[in-house]
């Protein structure tokens, strides 16, 4: 597989990068960003993937989140990939809303015209990414999982469909329920097509509730002045899944926080921390 | 004096708001943000101004710097003013480059003609703003100040000439000797005119030598890997000054560090727990 590097900057003593491959999944060429902690020269580390919302590339989660320095203390690689297929092949929403197309895929294989050919984030996110980076970086197969609103509907959805392959998931303001969200109904209609039927397959509420105690720990942390929290995230329909299934989820709510970035940045180290007891676990 | 308040995102059990408001200096409407960390509701706390570099605004150091996490844990309010006047009557570079008008003041008072009425960033920075902050927010009248690239010159120059007015100072590649800079040049020729002898009162390393060990400590970090540094950064020029007055100078070259945030991010909880040394100090 081809790696171009595109960007390197030195951080905390290790290494911020942005490559660009061409993706058999999503047939374009994608972009994405890892941070590699300074122990990383010395042995194999293990990788939490970052998920982001809506409008977002690979820069906003290393740029605005703060992330590193606890990354960098705890030798953890960061990857954060696109959140949608790129290029001038790849459709777009018609009536060019931020919420449907580039920059808004929500981590689901479509399989609608004219999205099918190029929007198959899921196997990108859940395969095809994480191939990539174990073939060619130094880290090892201990992977979590996080990311912000459509991300971290993204976050959970995919640990939830591949309880194996991680570890722990995480999420900040997560679309929690899209089936019963605007944002969500609006993309999965587009994407999977009217049958409804087809949208819990990616409905992390549907999904937890499916699950038992024996998937990846969930963290998620939810800001009460969120101004998206009462028609768009849903925070309550993961709750009651996580209690039909007896899921080991944490879930807080944060007085006064808002679905911002200056959120983010203000638990991100204590999420961090919290993959870090999965991912460093003995016996792995 | 009227403040109005523009955005509000709780961030470390802290508040940072934008605020917009006429300057007097400046003759316009300017925005600035301040963080004010949780402390502050209990009792006045010390600020730090931070200056930022070409083409910045009031956002981009904090939603990049990483830099609140600290000042949350110290208790230092962090205020980030813009880079220069802003409005549609402000004269820009008639050129349309980013070294010269909008975003690229270079924290001068102006005597030449477009700028002159406009661009009087010294006098916005060294005496408007940290009277409107001190007459409106919980904070005492304990200063510091820092920068990067053209702030890290605005930071020092302006402490070099009010060390009564700042307890510490420090930068980030700072364009550290700017009359043998061609940005420096550039600049100082069109605010100041072609008469090199004005220039020397806004030269950090000039204001350095003159300066004496009662000044404000200085630290200074500079990225080896830096593509400004040959020719437009000169901080070699800084450490020639200190050894001529003495100046209690800290200059570290970081090896492998670029011009990025990625680079800031990476020391600036260390500059934060400098100032906090003098910030905090007894018998202020």
């Amino acid at each position: 597989m081809s790696l171009e590097l595109i960007t390197s900057n030195k951080c905390f003593d290790g290494w911020h990068k942005q490559y660009r491959h061409p993706s058999s999944s999503l047939q374009c060429n994608m972009r994405f960003a890892i941070f590699l902690p300074a122990q990383s020269h010395d042995r194999p580390v293990p990788v939490l993937y970052w998920l982001s919302g809506l409008t977002c590339t690979d820069e906003n989660f290393m740029q605005k989140a703060g992330a590193l320095q606890q990354a960098a203390n705890l030798g953890i690689a960061i990857v954060a990939p696109d959140t949608s297929p790129r290029g001038d092949q790849v459709p777009d929403d018609p009536d060019g809303q931020y919420d449907l197309g580039l920059g808004a895929a929500f981590y689901l294989n479509a399989s609608q015209e004219p999205w099918q050919q190029h929007y198959k984030m899921y196997d990108y996110i859940s395969q095809e990414l994480p191939a990539l980076i174990e073939a060619n970086f130094p880290v090892n197969q201990r992977r979590a999982i996080s990311g912000h609103s459509m991300g971290g509907h993204g976050a959970l959805s995919v640990a939830l469909k591949n309880p194996d392959r991680y570890v722990s998931v995480s999420a900040f303001s997560p679309i929690a329920n899209p089936i019963n969200s605007p944002w969500g109904q609006k993309a999965f209609n587009a994407y999977l097509g009217a049958d409804q039927s087809s949208w819990k397959a990616y409905d992390s509420s549907v999904l937890m509730a499916q699950a038992n105690a024996s998937f990846p720990p969930a963290l998620v942390d939810q800001g009460s002045a969120d101004g998206f929290l009462a028609e768009q995230l849903h925070p309550e329909s993961l709750t009651a899944a996580a209690k039909i299934s007896q899921y080991p989820l944490t879930l807080r709510m944060q007085p006064d926080y808002d679905h911002s970035y200056y959120f983010i940045s203000s638990f991100i180290a204590e999420h961090l921390q919290f993959h870090w007891g999965f991912l460093n676990a003995k016996g792995a």
